[in-house]
């Protein structure tokens, strides 16, 4: 059997496949692994104890069981769930939009794909257009996601050096480089994997620049701003009609529902409507329908300010604390943890790749993600991208801690 | 702001677009709407009882109520429940396979999008191949699934008339040209929208060509067998390594939680597990979930044969009576409810287009499908494409005969 050309793409070796099939494999494995790569949320006890009674109130009305569970929702989602999102937005922002403003998905990685496929790639003229990443490292999902080749063009950031350790990236404007062949600008808030939140005043360059080419500017707040909050600086959250915003329940505890949700002006929204019930008739109404009461009540936003948001926190700081413990003289370097929950730990001059040093970790037990996955579209030969890993602090402190131990171990043995 | 290409083509109108914004509009409508359209299932209430009692066993279980909304799948879907549905099949039909042959969409339509982009296209040097349909009348949700346009071929049926309203499609075998430029084939048993369910002897037949080319023999059971089996007739499951089987929970009744099951040899189950990593990182656990019990005890299939198709079945033959009834002399052909829970009701010679017939239904409270969009790939010109009505009998008997009624009253307009 023969696949087609796009099928050959879809199924050549992918960082994110990697990255997902690492993450099931640990989870499913009756070794225990140390887990340290894939994107998985900590089980924090007070956010599932709210997520067992939401679906309990579920339970307890017979007609709303049976319609989450047993009705199709329209192509862009639970209305009842868009209604109550676009509500809260409104009244905590004055953002001025409704329901017509938010489309559903089944995840925000499938918006993703709709987004960049809808807006990148070969022009209806026969042009070709491709997505801007200002600033990498960016997100692994997005490097496989182009239907077309080549779908993605992007750039170094400069590097503010904060002290012995921590560093922060910064979009290098001065070299930016917005053509007519950019169909769109995205950037993810807080990058994953670095950690870093860019600046207030950053977001609106990238905004007035987006608006004066009438592209968009996509946002991936997956693990932002306003909710999960899994934010440790200040970061305000923002929208217009040339931003598209994608929230997820994911990162606040329900990967397993596959919720993502899209802010924008109408024309995308029903855009990824159609895709919706293309790709896939209709996203799912169960991850709405759990979180349309925490929408309606607030309960979303105060989850990630009081509770979801400070566990992080805390866990980067720890984390922080185990690599200056373990790593000794050994050289490295930790972008300052600003949200999400990854180090971006750099190995100034590592003797061997990011990929040879994930495999010899890989082997002692402790998965990452080797670094090198996280520059799509970055044409430019750049040693950098070979010298770093990202290291989840979403596990419990023991996991976490003795994962460390060995990455210090492995990355001593590296330089040696 | 400017659509790529494909943004477009994905933006255009869609039938399945149309169908699933009429089911959402109308499930979400402050008028009541006799909703004959769409393709949501009945709540039947054994079903929704036993569905209700597995979701609670999971609330009840607070380690696997964390893991099925706090943990990813696998690119492949949930372990648990590909081993229990691989269990089930080698059980019932000794088939030899192992989770490795299973994988889980978002919903089966996922897979088709998956599927027919991953066979059918540009091929790696340079040539084209397409997904032969062999059957048309054809689902309504493939027309729009290609990435690449014009990605269907399709074939017109023999007709055997059985008496003075039912009749049935054959695959017209005679006419039917399998070349080198064909990638798959792909039919949905029963057909969806006409209730058609394809032979023993023309599955087989199939079958034999597929292996004969080395391409793989699509089959949409969403409808079919062996669960939810809302088949009227004999009809025998079959699978082996050309053979994709597609399964879904959607028509047991669970339509809101997006699981599709496909069936299939380890390189396609495969393929799609890159392709749900890089289009939606992992497929949703929650339908697994509340179904893992039920594939392991066979439940899923008890259902099906003493609840799910008994329960259509009698709602088939009720809703003949009510056309019978109401179409006095005005002409109409049925063909025979062979599966599924639509009736597909033709107007021989009828003086306005289908299209025009659906919109005069809607302004009078009646959502029913256009026939017209379930010829994808379908070439020549022929009348009956604009003659027939899919009308769903998913709904309570007072509403489907309402339906009817009106149905009725506006043929006998047309053709006056």
């Amino acid at each position: 059997m023969q696949f087609s050309k796009l099928g050959q793409k879809f199924t050549a070796h992918s960082g994110i496949m990697q990255l997902m099939a690492d993450l099931g494999e640990a989870l499913n494995s009756d070794q225990p692994m140390i887990m340290l790569g894939g994107g998985n949320p900590a089980k924090i006890p007070q956010v599932q104890q709210v997520l067992r009674q939401r679906t309990y109130d579920i339970l307890l009305d017979e007609a709303r069981f049976d319609s989450i569970i047993g009705d199709y929702a329209p192509p862009a989602g639970n209305f009842a769930f868009r209604k109550a999102m676009a509500d809260l937005l409104r009244r905590e922002f004055g953002w001025k939009l409704g329901p017509e403003n938010i489309a559903l998905t089944n995840g925000s990685q499938t918006a993703f794909f709709y987004l960049f496929n809808l807006f990148g790639g070969e022009t209806p003229d026969g042009g070709f257009r491709r997505i801007l990443l200002p600033l990498t490292p960016e997100y692994i999902g997005y490097a496989d996601a182009g239907v077309a080749e080549d779908l993605f063009v992007s750039a170094k950031p400069s590097i503010e050096y904060l002290d012995d350790v921590l560093y922060k990236y910064h979009v290098d404007f001065a070299h930016l480089d917005v053509g007519d062949d950019i169909a769109a600008i995205c950037v993810s808030r807080p990058t994953n994997p670095t950690g870093n939140v860019l600046t207030d005043k950053e977001m609106a360059h990238l905004a007035q620049i987006a608006r004066e080419h009438d592209i968009p500017l996509i946002i991936d707040g997956a693990y932002g701003t306003p909710f999960p909050n899994i934010i440790f600086t200040q970061a305000q959250p923002l929208w217009d009609d040339h931003i598209v915003l994608l929230l997820s329940l994911s990162k606040l505890g329900m990967p397993g529902a596959r919720t993502g949700i899209v802010v924008a002006n109408e024309t995308i929204v029903q855009a990824i409507a159609s895709m919706n019930a293309i790709a896939s008739l209709a996203p799912g109404n169960i991850g709405a329908g759990i979180a349309q009461d925490m929408a309606r009540t607030g309960e979303l936003i105060r989850l990630g300010q009081e509770v979801v948001g400070p566990y992080y926190r805390a866990m980067a700081q720890k984390t922080l604390g185990w690599f200056a413990e373990a790593m000794g003289d050994t050289p490295y370097r930790i972008h300052k943890p600003e949200g999400a929950f990854f180090l971006w730990v750099w190995f100034p001059d590592l003797p061997i790749t990011s990929a040879e040093l994930y495999a010899r970790l890989k082997d002692r037990g402790v998965i990452v993600v080797p670094g090198h996955y996280f520059f799509p579209g970055l044409k430019e030969d750049w040693r950098h991208r070979y010298e770093c890993l990202r290291v989840s602090y979403a596990q419990p402190d023991d996991v976490v801690r003795r994962g460390v131990a060995i990455i210090a171990e492995e990355a001593r043995r590296a330089y040696e």
